[in-house]
């Protein structure tokens, strides 16, 4: 059988791990897939910059609308919104499958691309998209496609991850934490994308998409970063024995009358140390499953990095390319469920909320009553001193100001977004110091 | 479209999770496959036994070859070699595909149901065979098609970690501890199997086929069970910070001169606490896979009961249904590496190596002179009065009879078994209470 064309479109940090894989494991690739994979060439901005690599520099060209009409396989590895799409469209309006670690483009506008490749009978395949090479989307879409899916939550940004981790085992705050991970490559020069929460909204896109068989945007995302997570509020965790990590979280819910409907959420929350989740360290990635008959599944590795998406790219490729030699396609898009997205002001949690409240006694009596009359169950009130050392026993209350730390029974967003208010209104209330989820127990 | 006819060979507690789901999930896998399955009929030994659940009565038969020959899916949840291999035999030379969760037949026989399958172009999937709902086995065929995999790790039994867990948290001896475990339902009332390893060898076999594109059947695994664990070994981890676990270590090995070969075991091994592979507790599975570029992968999960396999069946069987609505069929045997076997002998771990020896000076050097004659490098050790109050100073020697323990270096197993051998002869050396290896550092 003819080898398939393989177009590798960018060469950046995945890409040249991915030209790498082609070239030294090609015998072994062949050997899979049933005939070669050539790579027939790489599309750059700009030629002449060193790629630090034995890639043959014949292969480099700008051209490369050119490149995607002459192959049979295209990897995208580019990233961003366009030219990525504009390619990816004409590849497969050409009869090319193709790969793609694309997860923006993909929660953006996931549906033009997977009618795209419906139309013209091709395969776009994207398992590099959410944690690397930890294989999430394969199960999903396959190996549990027997099963009902109740919950996805897990860390799917290393970044994050390793900038909360090093506030917990430092002491750091956030600005000195996010430098260090600068300095170290886990952070970009403009760490936006994942402090703020928009790399970890766009996996949860992706993964909701996939687990719940119904069309989830970025847009449909709640989204929180971590730029408002004070060394305060890891110290606060500390002493609930929890830790916080940044959760991507997809729910299905079954309301009383039998309707389903699903929330997707990415924010900071407090878990237990004890929680599995707890212990995922650096820039690792954790991702827990939870089905109806599997029970729970959890997945770790290494969710970034040149090599993990490469690993992840190549599986992918092999997979397109026996279909290819098969004369066939895998599974498309699986959207026919249609459940209806939760307004996030529904969506329940339990919550810890740190005030600055006049040091005096009724004080607590005050803000219980708030609680109370939005309809927020109080799980434990802490009460220490604001300066000087903080009492371990808590509830002593000293003169001038003090901290309330409060954590809730679940509540539902909106309850407590009108309690935060009204606590912020409050004479004896100096301050909402900061609100935050509570997960994991 | 038609339906597809499924027939289900075997209702006991995966059989009827399977019924169960097929049928009240039917819209939803209907939506999924792109046409109905339809359970034609259930093939049981016995009728008018009560199966506790829903199924339609008119569905059972003890004609599993008639309900075979109509069938377009079979799924077989009967277990061992006869008269499931015939069954399945039958289906394929009739032009179905067949799901099964059949570890014991996969593992002795893998590879003329494999020929079967390619020689009339249907599917056999068999995910549910290791580690139930966990998704391993399509991750290592599919997701890691373009990787190269150089161990897989891990922890593939539950009653055996149940047993040893329970004698790590209680102090309990085997015998108790797997009495406890039966009387719970995670062991059966005749437990070889799993204590003696055999299920355990059974799934290394296929994992390891698998991760390496070589045959390896059950008789290929180095199996050693946990009926020799005492509670003292358990004791002697526990000083080391260790714990004691049923391991199925799949491994690749590349020589100087560039020649790779695999080794697959089945053993106890000591790992330190710190390990996420000793925090597995329970009945719960976990499995390690570390890749070439993908780094090391963790995946956890409940890996055996009837609701977990039956996700794992019904996961295939949607692929299989799939493949046959879009008329192809899936990857078939990969063992195009032939990679040979590497004999126990040249297996190279480390081990921890319990003696009972006379306590007066000069024993330690005699016993280290041994280990230095066969070449195996001592790492620590530690000596210890055999009766009274353990000294945890260790290296303590007092009167009458000690214990000391050896860890040594990496050794191969050759020239471990000859030290042990030459250990025993010493006599100074009353007897060699326990050689255990040691893994995960």
């Amino acid at each position: 059988m003819e080898p398939l064309k393989v177009a590798l479109l960018g060469c950046g940090v995945v890409g040249t791990e991915v030209a790498r894989l082609l070239t030294t494991h090609a015998d072994e690739l062949a050997q899979r897939v049933g005939t070669r994979l050539e790579l027939t060439g790489i599309a750059v901005r700009r030629l002449g910059r060193s790629r630090g690599l034995e890639i043959d520099p014949g292969l480099f060209t700008t051209d490369a609308v050119d490149l995607v009409k002459r192959a049979d396989l295209v990897v995208e590895v580019i990233g961003g919104i366009e030219p990525a799409r504009s390619l990816m469209l004409e590849a497969m309006a050409g009869g090319a499958s193709v790969v793609t670690a694309n997860k923006a483009l993909l929660a953006e506008d996931g549906p033009t691309l997977y009618a795209s490749a419906a139309e013209h009978g091709v395969d776009l395949y994207y398992e590099a998209a959410v944690a690397a090479a930890i294989p999430l989307l394969r199960p999903l879409r396959e190996s549990l496609a027997g099963d009902r899916v109740h919950r996805v939550l897990g860390i799917v940004n290393g970044t994050t991850n390793y900038v909360l981790d090093k506030m917990d085992s430092t002491g750091q705050g956030f600005a000195e934490a996010v430098a260090q991970a600068q300095s170290l490559g886990y952070a970009e020069a403009d760490p936006t994308a994942d402090v703020e929460g928009f790399d970890a909204a766009a996996k949860a896109a992706i993964l909701a998409s996939l687990a719940f068989h119904t069309r989830v945007s970025a847009a449909d995302v709640h989204r929180e970063g971590i730029t408002g997570v004070t060394a305060a509020d890891i110290e606060s965790a500390r002493r609930m024995r929890a830790v916080v990590k940044l959760l991507a979280i997809c729910e299905r819910t079954v309301a009383a009358d039998g309707a389903e409907s699903v929330s997707v959420r990415v924010h900071p929350a407090m878990i237990p140390r004890t929680h599995p989740l707890a212990s995922v360290r650096e820039a690792y990635n954790a991702v827990f499953v939870e089905a109806e008959y599997a029970g729970e599944l959890m997945f770790y590795g290494r969710g970034a990095g040149g090599q993990p998406t490469a690993s992840a790219v190549l599986g992918d490729l092999v997979s397109v390319a026996r279909n290819r030699v098969g004369g066939h396609f895998g599974p498309g898009e699986s959207s026919y469920a249609r459940l209806p997205l939760r307004p996030m002001g529904e969506v329940s949690t339990r919550y810890h909320i740190s005030l600055d409240v006049t040091d005096r006694p009724g004080v607590l009596a005050q803000v219980a009553a708030v609680f109370a009359a939005n309809g927020v169950s109080i799980d434990t009130v802490r009460q220490q001193r604001r300066s000087g050392r903080d009492d371990a026993e808590g509830l002593t209350v000293g003169e001038g100001q003090a901290a309330l730390v409060v954590v809730t029974h679940t509540a539902s967003d909106a309850a407590l977004s009108a309690t935060v208010e009204s606590l912020a209104d409050l004479p004896v209330v100096a301050g909402v110091e900061s609100v935050m989820r509570v997960e994991g127990d």
